[in-house]
């Protein structure tokens, strides 16, 4: 992930002081995936060692991080797993439903469109555009590919503000400085390129290749 | 200096003091693509000014990346296109080529299989597994669907050792078990959940529905 370029927070630490760290941000995110294991396990309470165990931390780090947020645990108990989910998808701003635009119907387009996993995490793919002509009018996981010229409409439409970028690289700058003009604040970025855009637009890429190449190195190293 | 120092060299800080960041090795892929793009404009060397600018980091932030590994600028030059690719791709183990098994051909793994990123690093999915019968002998991107049953003998002729993990979450754990146990030292695991593993296997995990969570929180606190 891009996380070192393209990620960027103006949330405050324990003492107001500065921006959460995007590792600990994104940790709350493992933090949840967890819990809702546990919780789809029967189980109602969860404490700092048990949820960091679960992701090879330390308790100390568990509990470090949520400080960040606030105080969730109660003495004896641990966390009550209900509520220290619904307080994490408060803080990641989950704890409502998203509409999201799937820009990009090729493989990776039509993967991410049947990717049961957004929904679980309370993302909706409610549109799908392409600038192929051929595709226009085809169904996809039940949405209607729309003609990418028609973007700016329909995302007023539909109040599209978030946009998943699945279009091959030498087209993502041009189709992202559309979608920015159309009023979307958020895109993840499936194109193996660095986009050019304002400050004010929230991006992460997720270059699958770059994944791949960060584990050769990985593996390359732990046999050196 | 002989061989085993230089790889030590390799992951070891300037000063030889401790592992390279991991924050510097995902960058170093980051560097990587966008020289790999200037060389496709016919370019030949590359500032670190200009190398910083693409990506939105100071000059001074790539060289002291590119200073955990040696010296490759040169004074009133920059770096050499064609020699910093080589020697990045050296540090990441992307010298060579790498036969990568994909276990798991549902939606995203037939994604996956399709994506032509992947080659372009140095990645060939050279084989495919499920565990559906009904898969058993499909065409999936020229290669023919294998049972995952197979896995371990078809590894072992193939000499796999690095898998895409793409299957459905409950059956991701005891598949990546079997994979461990057929020799595989690296997984890029798409399912979502944090798998239990020999610290001797390298995982890096991939969730979509995290990265889509970590871009909802950077929007919402653009707004605030």
């Amino acid at each position: 992930m891009d996380e070192s370029s393209e990620r960027r927070s103006k949330s405050s630490g324990p003492k107001g002081s500065g921006p959460v760290p995007k590792a600990v941000v994104s940790r709350l995110s493992l933090y949840l995936r967890e819990i809702q294991h546990w919780v789809r396990e029967g189980k109602e309470t969860i404490s700092s060692t048990q949820l960091g165990k679960l992701l090879g931390f330390t308790d100390a780090q568990v509990r470090k991080d949520f400080a960040y947020f606030g105080q969730f645990g109660y003495p004896g108990i641990g966390y009550r797993c209900g509520e220290l989910t619904a307080a994490i998808r408060s803080i990641l701003g989950t704890d409502r439903s998203w509409k999201v635009a799937l820009v990009g119907c090729g493989n990776l387009g039509q993967a991410l469109m049947g990717y049961r996993g957004f929904a679980d995490r309370g993302f909706e793919i409610v549109a799908a555009f392409d600038s192929d002509p051929t595709k226009f009018g085809r169904s996809l996981a039940g949405r209607t590919i729309e003609p990418l010229a028609d973007f700016a409409r329909i995302a007023a439409e539909r109040d599209l503000r978030m946009a998943l970028l699945a279009v091959p690289a030498p087209f993502a700058q041009e189709v992202a400085d559309g979608l920015v003009a159309a009023g979307v604040t958020g895109i993840l970025n499936f194109a193996p390129v660095t986009l050019s855009l304002p400050r004010t637009l929230q991006v992460i890429g997720v270059d699958l290749a770059i994944e791949l190449e960060q584990l050769a190195y990985a593996v390359v190293q732990s046999r050196s």
